[in-house]
């Protein structure tokens, strides 16, 4: 499948944007004319640039406001054509979108409009220019693909196509199926964009909100393999108006972009193997489509967490809230400067070399998969950037990657019983770590597992986050939740595996909890910026045990408002005694229509918190009602240790 | 007019909230649920603070989902409302909002949902409370204010009322006139909140955007000036679910609420003035109205501006600048460290008493208005903050208070010649400034007027800003543009006066412009922060004349490219002679119905550069469609300078 991106998916200038889509590994780009209006290159020294990046320039873009108009304005508007196409030459370019009229279109006649194409398709070919033509959703006469392509086929002229763009078509939940009847030689050009579905006017989720493959809720596999079934071979280029991308470092977000087209490459090939063309259709007697040629090593989902890993500069209040939590300490590795905590088949590592000012904080996630070497190769394809771990020859290799907030995900070696191999390099316990009981067992903690993970994302890297974790480890994004807390909205993004054994929760914090609370004035005046806490959940089978036992061991829990007793009784008229229990042990409550969960937090030791769930019946969620509660509690504390500090 | 504001408007724990609230001089507050259950505070310590702090609690809020159920349901929401209704009488409290339901209404009859709720207001009669009906905008059966207020009335108790909230209202574009007639003890609470006009799902608009009275659209005096007719005196509280307020600085955030209340509240009696109630109406026959008492002095719009100033640690860059632009030397100020710079009309101070690593920015903003002292009283009781300036006592005293973003705002004695006295405070000139050429007078710019000023606003006070100068200088928002920006999106809100005598420009630079661009990895790497660059525009008569004769004395200008000029061809087939001119003098071009504008920019000291325009005919633009050059050129030689450092 050729590969493309249009350049207003980007920030920087127009040869910061060229040089990092060849660096990405792009094979064209789309010229978005603004891009080369603003630059200071001139039209031979951006070909040259595009030369020596090996990328060819697919499609120069948009030309507006073209047909529907009167005579005069047809007039003026073929000159500033003439213009453009003598301006392609100089680039070497020979595709143009134009787009269907939106603002001065003022007559609706199919039979003015077919003329008034067909002469800038005469225009185009003295000029050797083809035009695409492509259905605004909002376009005033023209905004239906179907529309556009019937006028195509009216013209018939050798200079005149389609464009057909996901976004334009799927925003207005056209059908897609009629692609396949397209003769593939007047298809001129394919754009994809995803999108959050999103209840707004079309035109500013168009401006805003695309955003790349797999990112949004389209349904793009089934867009492309009509596209593919038409026998369409040309560019599949990203044409994404996002607003967090435009401002993003270049780079990176030419990565995702070119992650997004590769993932998109093999979900469309899935879903040609999945829905073959019925007996008869254009497409049935093909075989292979270039959206068929993906190479992506396939992967089951992970069968769940392998391990959690916390750094820590000073690990003595780490390991306390660990013991009385009622893990058991496991040893330090053999060669490394790390700790194994387990509580049934939780493991959580302490990793000692973090530097000396480094805030404790959540480094690393392991997830058990089939075969860490081909999960690893696909990864890789995914442009995933490895964190190569040092070991010895006969320990266990870790496989690698940090994901878009700088964690590391690692793949490992799964196994039925839910052990991991890695653990006996680690040993013996009970010494090094003074003043812990490490032979005191946990409580009613035997299957105890790690449940989900919360990690804090920066906002510029949310969706890319949401890709990430969607392609390079097979995980499925859910409905988000919006929480309240004192410093904002935090939006929770649950991605999860279909039998739930991977939990990930993506939170994405205040904007001015990332960039410092209580800044003001100019930008520019910059403020202490508070950690967002993130956090481990284990399960077990009987919570109120194990925080009974952990209450006895000394554990700091985070102490649960008396109002939200009253509250929960109000809202659920619970067991009197049952109430009693979860007021006198700190607990939370929740219960909906699948089952309940009863959870508890611990106090935080710089970035990082734990927390422990009972799950009862299929209960499914995370106990969002109480997360307001939680954010309050920390909210509190933290301020009350700002004001002792 | 009672002033009141729920909880849940702000950031913060419930007693930062009530404190902030008391600061800033509101009567009541409304407590929102989560806001209490979320407290480490116990009702009655609650109740306790409220009374220290001299606020009464004028609502509990929300209680949802309770009608049109079935009636086990109904049972069990009448248990909950017991536990809210004594939970109220433990705080003092004796109004709690009920809202349509959403949720759980399965049985859409009016005469159950009547009965139901009068089963509610028996039980809330009983302990003495009394419950304000409200209907949500997206209420599953009742969702309209009038149907709300019917079968408040067909239950006719005294325990139930209507409960108008301006944003349910008029976001459904309901007719507000209805209001008049209704009996004023049926009306048991009225809350206000504006709204920018968004086409998009009701409930996130609702939930996201809603904004203080005069941060929006709606026509909030009109809504008001109803409810005064209808002979409404009870707490008028702002409810204003918005994503920013919630997370900004809690006593900042409750001043801005408080001064669009003291807004709302002239706005209203304005409307009442200019509306009289038709006879036979019940509003006829009243004269005063709660929200008639407004205090706040009226003036009229500001004329002009009176000065710009530019704060500068090493001046010899501005001095040079303004020098070749034209502007002549006219002395320095015999007391202050300042300069003063002209040229016409057009005045600009150079301030030296900068902190010695501060960067070059724009300081202040003097407007020119009919009384200084009348203007600053008004914007004292707009809880303006003031800027106080010594000045000896033969020296015009500057009314100065601080806007949103910082810049310092002064109120001056407007002329009818475009002079200003204190001119005569500086002097002589030629002195003191090494190498300028002070008797070169200007080229074609005798008139010379300041035309705008450019000021970037931090994004979590732009809502703020809006309100600011609507208030405190009768400044009105014009419909906001965006404009491509290598960082990104740029939002550009034009304030006006009618006369367009001042044109303010606020800014709203990309997110990670301004917090630093290229941050990734984990919230809280923070990276360098690069300031928003601002601007001071200036009009001439003939700014092809000015221009050339800057060059003669070798300005720098902002350097257009050659692409820019190819493009204006082939949208506006120019005179080549004009062309010519424009592309020899890198001049900007645009051209609408109204007229044309030409304008060019100067590079950029520190954070300042300087603009030059000319209007034609009634051009009203900005040049917008040239906004995205200036800003990909200025990028570029930001950039340019970085590699170079």
């Amino acid at each position: 499948m050729r590969t493309g991106i249009a350049t207003v998916c980007l920030s920087g200038t127009l040869k910061e944007k060229m040089q990092a889509c060849a660096v990405a590994g792009f094979d064209g780009i789309e010229i978005f004319e603004q891009d080369l209006v603003t630059s200071s290159l001139s039209p031979e020294e951006i070909r040259a640039l595009a030369a020596d990046l090996g990328l060819s320039l697919d499609l120069y873009q948009p030309f507006r406001d073209f047909d529907s108009v009167p005579e005069e304005l047809l007039e003026a508007n073929l000159r500033r054509a003439d213009a453009k196409f003598r301006l392609m030459s100089r680039l070497g370019m020979d595709t143009i979108l134009v787009c269907s009229n939106v603002a001065t279109a003022s007559i609706d006649d199919d039979g003015l409009r077919a003329d008034q194409l067909s002469r800038l398709a005469a225009l185009a070919g003295d000029h050797g220019v083809r035009v695409a033509y492509e259905a605004l959703a909002w376009g005033r006469y023209v905004n239906d693909y179907e529309h556009a392509h019937r006028l195509v086929e009216l013209v018939d002229h050798p200079n005149l196509g389609t464009c057909l763009d996901s976004f334009h078509i799927l925003s207005r939940d056209w059908d897609t199926a009629p692609i396949e009847r397209y003769n593939p030689e007047k298809i001129f050009f394919v754009q994809v964009a995803d999108a959050p579905k999103l209840s707004m006017d079309v035109l500013s989720w168009s401006r805003h909100h695309r955003v790349f493959p797999g990112e949004g809720q389209f349904e793009l596999a089934k867009f492309m393999g009509h596209v593919a079934r038409a026998g369409y071979s040309g560019p599949v280029s990203l044409e994404v108006f996002n607003d967090v991308f435009r401002q993003s470092d270049v780079e990176r977000t030419a990565v995702d972009a070119m992650r997004s087209l590769i993932w998109l490459e093999e979900q469309s090939a899935k879903w040609l193997d999945a829905n073959p063309a019925p007996a008869g259709t254009p497409g049935a007697g093909r075989r292979r489509y270039p959206m068929e040629l993906s190479t992506l090593p396939r992967v089951a989902e992970p069968a769940g967490f392998n391990f959690a890993e916390v750094r820590a500069a000073d690990t003595a209040a780490l390991e306390t809230l660990l013991g009385r939590l009622g893990f058991a300490f496991n040893g330090r590795h053999r060669t490394k400067n790390v700790q194994l905590w387990t509580m049934g088949h939780a493991r959580v590592i302490i990793n000692e070399e973090a530097p000396a000012a480094a805030e404790t904080a959540i480094a690393a996630v392991g997830f058990d998969v089939d075969s860490p070497v081909i999960a690893a190769a696909r990864a890789q394809q995914l442009r995933a950037p490895a964190v190569p771990r040092k070991s010895q020859a006969d320990e266990e290799v870790f496989q690698g990657f940090a994901a878009p907030d700088s964690t590391e995900v690692f793949l490992c070696q799964g196994s039925d019983d839910g052990t991991a191999a890695w653990v006996a390099e680690f040993g013996p316990a009970g010494q090094d770590t003074a003043g812990q009981d490490t032979a005191a067992g946990p409580s009613g903690a035997r299957n105890a597992v790690i449940d989900h993970v919360n990690l804090a994302q920066p906002w510029q890297h949310f969706d890319e986050a949401v890709l990430f974790y969607t392609s390079a480890l097979a995980l499925e994004p859910q409905p988000y939740a919006e929480v309240a807390s004192p410093t904002g909205l935090v939006r929770s993004q649950v991605m999860t595996t279909g039998d739930r054994g991977v939990r990930l929760v993506l939170n994405l914090a205040p904007l001015l909890q990332q960039e410092g609370a209580h800044g003001s004035g100019k930008p520019g005046t910059a403020a202490a910026r508070p950690t967002y806490q993130e956090h481990v959940a284990f399960a077990v089978d009987d919570l109120v045990a194990t925080a009974r036992a952990a209450r006895g061991r000394g554990l700091e829990f985070l102490p649960i408002p008396a109002n939200y007793y009253e509250d929960l009784d109000a809202r659920f008229a619970l067991d009197p005694e049952f109430l009693a229990t979860l007021r006198e042990l700190d607990l939370l409550y929740d219960r909906d229509a699948d089952g309940e969960f009863l959870h508890f937090y611990t106090a935080t030791v710089g970035s990082v918190f734990f927390e422990m769930v009972e799950r009862r019946g299929a209960y499914d969620g995370y106990g969002a009602p109480n997360a307001p509660v939680r954010h309050a509690v920390q909210y509190d504390h933290l301020h009350q240790l700002k004001l002792t500090a």
